[in-house]
């Protein structure tokens, strides 16, 4: 199995010159679920980097006491109390984004699982992995990602780290049904779709801080979101810039926060956009 | 109808030095109301715009779970309850701005066109657009200003987008009692006064995200309660300035976030204000 | 009467070099009381500018909805609820400062006047100052700082805005006792002590904002608290600090925001500070 | 007694390069437990310090007002509320960091220490110390650190502050079982081990500010959470790297604030960081 080594070239290919016509609709309406009140941070992370991605729109279904913090940082985003009905919320968004700092709240994820569409994307992120493999569920038909690190993916795969080669990781995956693309966080992070393996070869230990994972969830959210041509290539080009900016950072840092990938990503993305139209 | 392009001439027209003795009572007082539990974001983007564009004094009514976050970004700005009775706000303001994250709040709305004077300046965003369109609210006699985007003029004028012409548009601003400035966003902004209509041909995609109109109203409040000498000039300032600043930060930005905007507001007006006094 | 003009080589004289063995219990223990739930913002600036003076500790007695809010912007101060027993925080305070956005809270002002020792320096600023004069409140015995605008002024020594000349004004002081060193904030502020005036030559239009007094309060309790060979030095350093930020900073902007003001003190206190030691 | 005087060597010695295939547990699980409704900037200093260090994850159990502000300054932490059951957290830990604006929370102290195992990092910090000494607590069983100043160590060692000579201070440290390493925070801060004593002799008054002490608490954790080649190592790092940076923010600034100084951190680590693999 061979394994396609990510370049800055997925970057050009991906960040498409935006018409001068088009608002913000059409960049994305994007749902995050998550963060109890212990994990606040992890949704503020999230929709840090869903934002900063360029997102149209982005709402923050989570516990009330983290609405002053996210807003602290970021009006550009809504809010709503993950306990309500989020169906009207879920039937708007272009993409959803469910799991980081979820905890234990399995209802809200088996609602959110039950309401979701074929045509919508659904990333299922740190804790609501762990909920799916603890209780078993289905997964919903919809153009499912995964972002599991090594231990939630031994759970969901019950493959064990030491095992997870390629080819095992393949056949794992081809047991979900939608066949989800995995990225599967490691020391060269790999992207798993039903028939290629792709392979980050950038980033560093400088990223091994709580929140890493939560700013990559939100930029995958953020770029599945507006650039359609392909959504695995838009997951790639995500999982990419996330560690190109981290590279850039630790150039001078070294350890590289979450918060300050998200604050770069504009200009990163301006760096390899297109310059002509699409 | 010839449609006037805008230019930095407009800025530097309007931009004038302020005289020595001046005090904040001078710069305008203004009140703006909105920002339901879930909208909080957008009363301070609203503030956040206003105090950046020079505002003497202002004050910001809103649900009681917004005061944190929005004293976290602005001390400047005061804050009260919106559900509280605001006949004392209304009454001391030279500019209100009501509408951005106001959602259903329809009693606070008409509750506040009752009280409005003639002589005060009225901006209707959002929100407010909507319920005017929905209830079919009488505007009250004052300085009005409306700033929809396409679909919410749809609902006020009952003109399809697609029919949104410069003469269609007139035409349905002179069924409004007393005639408002209209600023119809859209990708090249249209500004409407009884009888002229100017069009913006600066701005670009970059501002494509949730939160942007937020900040235009916010500059609007800003200009109109500070540069007396004309309402539609201070008006069109504010829309030119708003892209302008746009513009500059997407030479290295893929995407511009609105709060980025607003941190600029100060710079740009510096480098257009007239430098003799007036 | 002569009235000196104040220049920078106030700053020469009062930014003393710091002494190697020195603790923060050497710079200043700083009460602010005030900020209701609406004016939240007024002691959150106080707060800023005080820490960013070089005050050694500082604890801001206000309504609890603002301690979210003021640790947001600045973990270096303290809170304690302002409805409760302040006795405790008055005892150990050098500099007590009252009044910004304090409202209509008689009862924490007169119980904090009841408080106070003749050799606390006690600053009266905003609500403070209308309170005293709405109720005829006696002045206690303490080394007394009033920082009122004009307004505040006419309603404290009943001198009509227009009558207040240096003559006037010195004799209205002359009728308090103990006499408190007067700051009268207007263009080219002017600083009263019993027996000298001195004027403010710098400053301009660009600080006609909503909180700019608040930060002024809070630089004079920062200085007051911290360079003790003379409180009307310090009180004079203070007034020229803040106007000279800002001069600086409207180098580039149109406007000048308080907290921008507070972020730049460390630098100016840098550059006049003298080089050997005292 | 020899004072062996610190250098940026002790930087160099400790700062190693990161293997390529650690992750986030490598670095750290710290613990910081205090900051009550009063005291909650201490923790966000804690925090903030610690995160900056490199710390892998950071949870933070503090009094549930303080939520807000915390998650305002750093998303990257995780909260919980120090007053329900903490053995769960404290069983995952690797450091514990107790006391910063603890207050009088005797028994969320004494449940602490009794939880704690021989293998853990026990910092015990401003309030935590306070306690101990009134209430004659005995140590646990663990690798401990004492971070006094002079007040602080002369309740717990019952020396007078005149007398704390360093012979006598490396005998009442020796009445403690196990022996803590003591950094004893003064001008010139000396850190003592069970036979060897450090000093410093970089920094200054501009450091002189409240929350100065929790910064260095949470670099002490940050630190000893990762280089695990020695405790005292660890411990003798943070203390440099925290005045070596004020002294290096001094250079413009009259005053350093803590905050500032965490800020900081990643970068000077980089700068000192051993280029090659350990």
């Amino acid at each position: 199995m061979t394994m396609h080594k990510l370049t800055q070239e997925i970057l050009k290919q991906t960040i498409t010159k935006r018409a001068n016509t088009t608002h913000k609709g059409d960049y994305g309406r994007i749902l995050i679920i998550g963060g109890t009140e212990q994990y606040g941070g992890a949704i503020i992370m999230n929709a840090l980097a869903a934002v900063n991605s360029g997102a149209g729109l982005v709402t923050v279904a989570t516990h009330p006491s983290n609405f002053s913090a996210l807003h602290s940082h970021l009006p550009e985003a809504m809010v709503t109390d993950y306990t309500q009905d989020l169906a009207p919320f879920i039937t708007k968004a272009d993409v959803i984004l469910i799991g980081s700092g979820l905890g234990e709240q399995l209802s809200i994820l088996t609602a959110t699982l039950s309401k979701v569409k074929p045509e919508q994307i659904l990333i299922l992120d740190g804790s609501a992995l762990t909920l799916l493999a603890e209780h078993q569920l289905d997964l919903p038909n919809a153009r499912l990602i995964l972002t599991p690190h090594q231990m939630e993916w031994q759970r969901l795969s019950q493959t064990e780290i030491a095992e997870q080669t390629p080819a095992k990781n393949l056949a794992a995956l081809a047991t979900f049904t939608p066949t989800p693309i995995l990225v599967l966080k490691k020391f060269q992070t790999e992207i798993y779709t039903a028939d290629q393996i792709f392979q980050l070869t950038i980033g560093g230990p400088y990223q091994a801080t709580g929140g890493m994972g939560d700013t990559l969830a939100g930029m995958i959210a953020g770029f599945t979101g507006q650039f359609h041509a392909s959504l695995e290539q838009a997951v790639l080009a995500a999982v990419y810039a996330h560690s190109a900016i981290a590279d850039d950072l630790a150039r001078e840092r070294y350890v590289v926060l979450p918060t300050q990938i998200s604050a770069e990503i504009p200009k990163l993305m301006h760096q390899y956009a297109q310059k002509t139209g699409s």
